[in-house]
């Protein structure tokens, strides 16, 4: 029985909801294409097709979103509970506390759907809140956008987004919305293992989620990107951060030896929105061109362009502050997390793996 | 690479911690036997143990006492978080909610031993206040006791608790401190392992010890006690529900193919108080009883008292409501949650296993 370390490689589920394949630089949901669904479709019908199985016809998508909507509402039992937080307490604590305090309403075992949707619509708003008291704004009362992305934009800049902006932060929710075995989501099924509940699987994902090792931040891409400027500047300066030896931030990931494809399909949205947003027209300027330096200061490194480029790119063109970009992330996430707990309620067995003792033995022995 | 359904017999660690030894009815914590720990000892020098890695001096005794007891207040910024948190919310969420809620204070990465500490102090102070909250009592002011598991029960009761109660709730709360891998401690270090912080670790493993697959509840061997009710009744009682075919509540476990080892020290500690508390007596009578009864009506199977059976007892003994049966458990287990997070936190390596993808392939192929 010999450790392995972090499990890597070790099998510990099998699920029908995603599949990374790093080989051929593949992102599946449940059959369908993460790229494709990230051109073609926004986010409520890819959290449908996580937690239902299939994309809703019309009429179910406009039941879902009537659904998802009447989940984001910002209850006076919510804003009690928040305005309790001590102010110092960091947002994906929040979160986690938020999720937990609300279990009472919404955590009996088995998990469902129906469970799923509301803590979904509950995580924005958390953010949102927690954001305008963190910097004395005002909480935009009348808010109403039918699309989720668009009224998280809507909450948190107190205005109707622009078009091209909720596009973007769509495409960029669903590529975030599921990436198999990572640590959030394992910690979310090995709590939902003991028949816990789905809030306290959810708390336990956010907190995993919060460690740098995981849900890291594309902020030091968003700085790289603010530091090139413009796209006249773009290969001067890259060049410049080649000569010094300074990596360039956006490239290169552990699993996909190929193209990530979150990336490629959020360079096909950016493509599609050209002229919209100048840094998502910078980003794709600039990938360009660090891609071919890239070639040729490092060649043969197979350095790709990976999706915290772009979704740095999109976190910057819908002006997203740098401090919520992890809680975004979460956001999105949310949907695979709790298709994840649903999928492990169903055949369910408890985590319990073993570990091997190397301290002392006791110096007398009982019996 | 076969599936390991709940990663059963996985290595997913080394430590140092403790050592779960079934075959042999081992329970070692850095060295020292639980039982003996249990027997000589109380709840902070255990803890000590798991956070520093030896036996406190008096001195040191002092000094940690001092600053545990220190943990416990009730500040007024913890009484507004809990008065806000829904009535409706279970307790266990409502630890994992107060537990994310304060890590603003507490949460820098890596942990330490003094985190720990203030966060084992917070647990029970959330317990009693909730308690007092759903019932309607008030909170005993004046509490002032320099053991934790005493200031525990006067916390709850109002009144400053018998020294049979304080010495059987110690040996309790040393046993059930640490068991390897469980499901709990498990989600502690996956989340641990991201680089998160402490109160995110110990939030999930409260999430993951509220499901009735692993915090349990010693619920079913209280009414078995309470059903028998008094030594004499024992025998023909036990035999009757043998009789109709009922399990007797409190013998048998999964690893322990012997005794378990907190069983038999629960036992030393209810001899050593016989007399002091009718429910240890009667608990020490029926499992004399129902062990030989066992041997008579199911011969060979070798059922052994489980921890569980005396953990009954003593809660029974020292008055603790059902409702509390897993809060105090998570009161005790704290302390080894946080020895293992401080571990993994010494020389980490993120969780990251594969899962197995086997939903439907891409209709049409992208590439």
């Amino acid at each position: 029985m010999a450790k392995v370390t972090g499990l890597e490689g070790v099998v510990a589920a099998e699920t029908d909801i995603g599949l990374v394949d790093g080989e051929r630089g593949r992102l599946v949901y449940r059959g369908y294409s993460a790229r494709e669904l990230a051109v073609r479709h926004g986010f409520e019908e890819a959290a449908h097709l996580l937690w239902y199985g299939s994309l809703p016809d019309p009429g179910q998508l406009q039941a879902f979103r009537a659904k998802l909507a009447a989940a984001r509402t910002l209850t006076p039992r919510l804003r009690r509970l928040l305005d309790a937080i001590p102010e110092r307490t960091p947002l994906m604590n929040v979160l986690e506390a938020a999720v937990a305090a609300t279990a009472g309403e919404d955590a009996a075992w088995p998990p469902t759907a129906e469970q799923a949707i509301r803590l979904t619509g509950l995580i924005p708003v958390v953010i949102a809140y927690r954001h305008h008291q963190t910097n004395g704004t005002s909480w935009p009362e009348d808010a109403r956008e039918p699309d989720h992305a668009a009224h998280y934009l809507h909450l948190l800049f107190g205005r109707p987004p622009q078009p091209a902006h909720v596009r973007a932060l769509n495409a960029y929710m669903v590529l975030a919305m599921e990436h198999g075995l990572n640590a959030s989501t394992f910690a979310a099924r090995v709590v939902a293992s003991t028949e816990s509940d789905l809030h306290s699987a959810v708390a336990a994902a956010i907190g995993a989620m919060k460690g740098p090792l995981h849900g890291g931040a594309p902020a030091g891409v968003v700085r790289q990107l603010e530091e090139i400027g413009s796209g006249e500047r773009a290969e001067a300066a890259l060049r410049a951060m080649l000569e010094r030896g300074e990596r360039l931030m956006g490239f290169g990931h552990r699993i996909y030896k190929t193209l990530d494809p979150r990336a490629e399909a959020l360079r096909a949205v950016a493509a599609e929105l050209a002229g919209d947003d100048p840094w998502l027209d910078l980003a794709r300027h600039v990938e360009q061109v660090a891609v071919r330096l890239l070639a040729e200061y490092k060649p043969g490194r197979r350095l790709h362009t990976n999706v915290e480029f772009y979704a740095a790119a999109v976190m910057r063109a819908v002006r997203m502050p740098a401090e919520l970009f992890t809680p975004t992330f979460t956001a999105a996430r949310v949907a695979g997390w709790t298709a994840h707990v649903l999928e492990q309620a169903g055949h369910n067995r408890i985590f319990r793996p073993q570990s091997v003792y190397t301290g002392p033995q006791p110096a007398n022995e009982e019996d």
